[in-house]
Formats: C-alpha cells, sequence, structure tokens
C-alpha cells in the first residue's frame, strides 16, 4: 500500500458534488438498480475500483438508501484476495454504527484481479435465478446466439463485442451457504471461460463486470435483457442457439 | 396508560423534520409500496410501533397520498388485543373528517405482542395471493429452500437469519369475511409455527414483521421475491424444496 | 344552463393552486395511469364532473403530457348525452389548436347521468382485454369470488361494498368502430346489471366510475388488480367463483 | 446544403430552455423510453427531423443518462442515404471524446427519405423481439385485427388511422451482423408495404416513425401495447385476426 491517509483524507474521499464520484454513482445505481428488482431485499450491490482505491456498498442494508458517508474505501493492493470481516487496511470505514463490508468483497475482488476489472455488478435479478432453474440441472453453462443485444456483451467482460450471430456462453455455477465460499469456483470458472462476461450463480444471482461502471452496467442490462428473452424462449420451447 | 398527552403533545407526535420519524415513514413507505402494487384500491399499510407508542395508516384511504397529520397514534399499553373501532385510549386522532384507523389493527397487534415486533407490514402482492392458490388447497404452509433470498429471512421474523439450504415455512391462513376475524387465527399460526416470519392469507395477502421498519421491510422483499419465484417455479413444474 | 360564464371566468376554471382542483387532478391522475399502463398511446383518460361542470381531458393527445389549460368544461345539464363533436354549450375550450374533446365523452356521461357519478375512468389495461379474450367469447359478463380485493368494490359503484364471498360481476359489451357508437350498448348493460360498479370493453378496455375521483379510482385498481389475477387463475386452469 | 453555420452557431444548435427542442426532446424521451425497457443496455434510440436538421443521439452510450450536448446534428439534405461513420457534412459533433452517432442513422434516413417522416424510434423491446420469435420462422409480417389500439395506428406511419376492425400489418426482416447492413432491406419492406407504419426486426426489435415526435411515439406505444397482447395471444392459442 503505496499511500496513508490521515482521517481527514479519509473521510474526504467519499464527499463529492461530482455526481460521477465512485461514491455518489454507488448510491445513485443502487437506487436504479433497485427499481429494476436487482437489489431488493438488501441484496445484490456494486463496487466501483478508481486508480489504487475500492469503494463498497456496505452489506445488509437497504440498498435504495445508501448514502455516500456509508460507503467503504479499500485499498486495491492486498496481499490476498479479502474476506469480509478479516483484518484488513481500511482506508475508510463508515462512521455509522452497524455497518459492514458487503459480504461480496471477494467476489468483486475476482473480477478486479482476474480481469483488471473497474467495476462489478451483482444482482439477485429473478431473470437469472429462474434462468439457472429452468436450463437441465447439469448444464455448465447459459448459451445463446442471435440476438442482437448480444452485440452489448464483451468478450471477458472487457474485450471485444460479441456478433449478433455469435454464441454468448455464461458458465453457471452452484451456489454456497456461506456468498464468500463462492470465491474459488467462481475464479475457476472465470479461468475456465476466459471469454465469459459474467458469472451465473445457480438460485442466485449473476456477477457481472466491466472496465468502466458505465461498461459493467452496460453489460448487465445486456445480459439481463438476454437472461429474461431466454426465459420467455425456454417456456415457450423455442431453441436459444441458432436462428431458426 | 402510563403518560397522558395535551392536545399539543398529542399532535406533536406526527409532525417531524426527520424523514426517519414513523408519521413521516409511513407515508413515504406507503408511496413505495404502491409502486410495488403492494398497497393499491386503498389495501394494505404499515404500522410502526416506537417505544410505547403505536403508529397507524387510516382505513380505505389511497395509501400512496397519505400524509403524516393522517396517521393515529395509539398507546401500545391495551388491556386487550385492539378491535377496529371499538372504545379505546386514542392518543391522537386526525383531524380529518372520514379517516379511520386501519382494519388490521388488531392484526398489527398480534406482531407487537407474540413477537414483539416493532413494525408490520401487510400487502396484497399479487405474488402472495397467487401462490396461495397454485399451491394445494388445503397446505398448511408454503416451503422453500435453496434460494439465496431466505438468507434475508429471520426465523421467526426476528431471530436468526436463515441459510441457503433450509427450509422457510410460512403458514398460510383462511381468509374471513371481515379481517379482524382474522386475528385469532393469525395468532393460532403464529403460536404453531414460532419459526414464521410471517402469515400468509389464502386469497388475501401477506402479514411480516420486524424489530424495526427496516428488519419488516426487508423481509417483506425478500419473502415477495420467494412467493414471485415460487409461482414461477410451480407454474414450470419445478420443485420449490431441494437442489435438484 | 343555469349560470352563463364570461371568458374570463371561463378561463379561470382550470387554473388553480390546489392540487385537487379538477383541472389538476385530471392532469396529476393521467400520469400516474400512464404509469400504470392504463393510458398509453393516447387511450383511455378520466373525466371529474364537480357539481354542474364537467372537466374532461382532451382527445388523443398524450395522456401523461396534458396540462390544466388544455382541459375542457362543459355544463352537466345538457339536453341529450352528448356525442363528441356535436354542437355543444362549451363553457371552455383551450386555446391551443388541435384539440378536440374526448371521444368517451358520451361514454363518460352514461356514468353522470345513470349512477350520478362524479368521476368516471377509462383504461386500456392489458389485464382488461386480455381478461376479455380469455373468457368465453360468449360469455356476457365477468364474474369473480372470494378474493380480499373484492371487497375495494361497490355495488353500482357507489353502493355498498361487495364481501370476500360476494360474486363480483363486471358485464362485457363488443366493441365497434365508432368509440361513441359504445354509448348505447353500455347504457344497456348499465340497466341490466344495476349492481355492476364498471363495463368491460371486450378487446378495448374498461369503464369504471365512483361518486368522487377517489372512489373512481379506488374501484378502477381494485378491479384492475382482479383482472390481473384472474387472467392469471384462467391460465392455470383456476375457478374464478367460488373457494376451492 | 443551403446554409452554413459558424462554430458558435452549430453550438446553439442544442442549447434551448424550451423542453420540446429536439435536443432536450430526445434527452427526455430516451429517459422515458428506458423506463418502458425500450433502450436498455445502450440499444434503441430516437432521432428527429426538424426542417433541414436532423438531431441524433450518440451510439453505445447509456440513452437514459444522454445530455443536449452529446447531440449530433446533421443536415437533412445528403447525396445518399448516410453510412455511419461515413465522411458527411456534419453540422454540429458533440465535444466529448468518444462519442459516435448512432448506428442507426441509415435507418432513420429511411423514414425521413421514404415516407417524409419527422421522427423515427427505435427499440429493443422484448415485446418485439419475442413477437418475432413467437410468429413463424418464415412470417413475412405480424398482422392482428380488431383491436381498440389499433385505431391509434395511421396507415403507412403518418397516413388516415386505422379501425378497430382492419387489419394492422408490419413487415417483419430478418437481422444482419452490422446494423446499417439492415438499410436495404428495411427499404425494400417499406417500399413493398406501403400501409406498414413500422418494420419489425427478427431477434432484435422494431423502427416506428411519424411525421412529428408526438405522432412516432404515440404510434411506437400503440405498437408495443399490440406487440405485447399478440405474444400473450399467441400463448394462449388465440387467433390474432378476427373477432372470434
Amino acid at each position: 500500500m503505496s499511500k496513508t491517509y490521515s482521517p481527514e483524507e479519509a473521510e474526504a474521499l467519499v464527499h463529492s458534488h461530482d455526481p460521477e464520484h465512485p461514491a455518489n454513482l454507488i448510491c445513485d445505481l443502487c437506487r436504479e438498480f433497485y427499481k429494476l428488482g436487482w437489489v431488493t431485499g438488501t441484496g445484490g450491490g456494486i463496487s466501483i475500483r478508481k486508480d489504487e482505491l475500492v469503494y463498497l456498498a456496505p452489506s445488509g442494508v437497504q440498498k435504495e438508501r445508501i448514502k455516500p458517508e456509508h460507503v467503504f474505501v479499500l485499498p486495491f493492493a492486498q496481499s490476498s484476495v479479502p474476506k469480509p470481516g478479516s483484518k484488513r487496511d481500511f482506508i475508510r470505514v463508515p462512521a455509522k454504527k452497524g455497518l459492514n463490508e458487503s459480504q461480496c468483497t471477494p467476489l468483486f475482488w475476482n473480477a478486479f484481479t482476474l480481469r483488471e476489472a473497474g467495476a462489478c455488478i451483482h444482482t439477485h435479478s429473478q431473470h437469472a435465478v429462474l434462468l439457472t432453474l429452468l436450463l437441465p440441472r447439469n448444464a455448465p453453462s447459459f448459451r445463446i446466439s442471435h440476438q442482437e443485444m448480444i452485440k452489448g456483451v464483451r468478450l471477458g467482460g472487457n474485450g471485444k463485442t460479441l456478433k449478433f450471430y455469435e454464441t454468448l456462453e455464461v458458465p453457471i455455477i452452484d451456489n454456497t451457504a456461506q456468498e464468500e465460499d463462492l470465491t474459488e469456483s467462481m475464479a475457476a470458472a472465470m479461468e475456465k471461460y476466459p471469454n465469459a462476461p459474467a458469472i451465473l450463480v445457480r438460485r442466485h444471482g449473476v456477477y457481472v463486470w466491466g472496465n468502466t461502471w458505465e461498461q459493467a452496467k452496460t453489460q448487465a442490462e445486456c445480459l439481463d435483457y438476454l437472461f429474461e428473452i431466454a426465459c420467455k424462449m425456454l417456456q415457450n420451447n423455442l431453441p436459444l442457439e441458432g436462428d431458426e
């Protein structure tokens, strides 16, 4: 960790009049995601990395009511993938009692380290969950082609955009009792599927990332659209791949 | 009843600039619940207990247009479960003519007395009602397991959170012609199912509670999510329990 | 027509700072109805009668963008049911060119004269339309019982509220090429079904009324809820009447 | 091109306090369309032509966050249908780096030149896409009759409105790998179906136009409503044409 912050400097990290500041964006985007049904019941969230700092929403709170002063700030440089609640060099911890960092921290870190992502979004969208239920129990991934919205998704989450007729593949991993226990299987899936722009978690939701928050959000929307249309197609016995 | 209130003191109970004041929260949350389709057609609502006072929305009015001055205030200490319209020690009755206290008062009281809840939410969500219709007519309860959103629900509504692989059970009681006539069967179900975080009412809706309004709202959202996904699973012949 | 209005008096009829003034309410409610999907594509609307005046939204304009100055004012006293575009004693016509009174005028009038209604709402809700398509082609009415939301509906639209176990009946009439041609069949259905709180129009939508705008809106929401749950029940082969 | 613009004049073209100015409308309408699910994931958009100027949203950006200064202005007079990225007499290009004109430009031009439209809307609505999937693979068009909402649609997009009992026909063309490659097949479909008010693109979305933005928006809403009800009818085995 290259820099140390005085308490005043640390506090200043989440206060800005710029609506594009990560602490403001996290609040704004969580409100938007709540309206989409992605983060109800305190589930889901977003983390943004800017240079050497990672901004994190707190865990277990109403995501649509987060304020900038509730945001955690961590150094990106860590000796290992951080575990929630583990001792760590926090830069800024909210003063409000009872706030804990997101349980998804190590999963967000997967995106930051394995894909050099600048933002990672986690949703509990019903389209994602229903899709993992409608697909065969042993399906290793969700595959779809010949949809215009595929063109908004990037190989690996931050590479080239896919083409209309190409097959998008999103791995599906099994859920675990503790969210942090997904860390290894998510990392393994990301390594096995280097082109995957996201990871679906059966009976749980999805993790999506991108170089920037705009790229992560755009892909989260494109993927959610594809999950939704795929559910409808499966319920109408339409094949997900090909153009017939 | 330990304290008496002058008319000015009683009136002041619903006027505050604090958005977290119960009278303001009731208005704010009812607007939010309306957008979710939980309290359309004047149905449903929320009651918040703070210390020795209970704040109640009025009955039969458009829930998304309630103002703080429409809120009733009652003492929590009552010689018996209060019946709507029965003589009672009101602390504050709205000045506007034609406003009556919520018909759900005795049902909210069940949550306050049997679970020591600090807030109780009643919705007419279509997901709850459709679920009670899709389940077998004689099903005593709704049971579901292996869903991430189960982890946002607490045993008994304010105990430990459930685990992903544990079975959530919500009793279902039959509806009655008069809402207050649900009082006894709801109480009986709460006693028979001490771990239940909510009570479903067939062809009617759901009652959900928590220690605080945040806990009640979070669980109402998690449960509504689970009711919705369960309806979809039943319509696709997927089992609600287990991980197959 | 007992009173004449100077141009200034007529113009003043639609300008008020009171949000409950009919001209303001029409704009506000149309925005709300748009969000519910009831009045998209310029369809649907609302008319409010206050004492001897009737306030009408214009026809064929985006209902979510109406301003008070676009509202028509007519005298309630008319020698016959008014036809759109017919010569009539308008009190206030909007100055903006291209605005025409609602095509639904004679249908609103049915509610005002046959039920002494104070407000009438017309929606193109998909739930209403799909219901008329899912029911048998020759079904004279939609019937449902044993739903909590029935209790928000009044006999005839402004009488006693129905009970949970009672059967709500809403007549269905066939659509016509011209909206005004529905006038007679709607009136006939209202006379044949004096307890009906609304009229469904096959492949078109619904007309709902009440003594006041609050009563009309509440019933429109309860009925729309019932149309929606009925569609889901029919698609799952569940009977609409009875408690089995 | 009859007129040249100084840099200041060009810049002034997108700055106005008038909410009805094309640059403001594009931002406002894109926000509205986002809420309807028409332009998520940066897809879809709108172009408005006013006199000899065409206003265009940028490509590949979040449509609900566009600001007037992001809007492109082109002369309507072009020697040929413009290709995205091709050299062309731009009048105003946004200063912000990374903004490109909409990929839909040549498709919007089809509406401007072949139908003399004043506005063209492109959506990725799931109703449109699902409809193209539910209809037979070789269906050349979507046909529906006997729906009230048909009456909001105009022959050719800006002619006479259809009647309730008339058949609306919207051609369906196949999607292509590059959006601009749709230009010719869209133009061919518009010429083959002179009465068509829109073009559906299989597995992609829809293009709708009108003389004005109001007319285009109204028809986009009516058509989207019809796409949605048609999907429901097909899923319930109800015929789309006729009144049985």
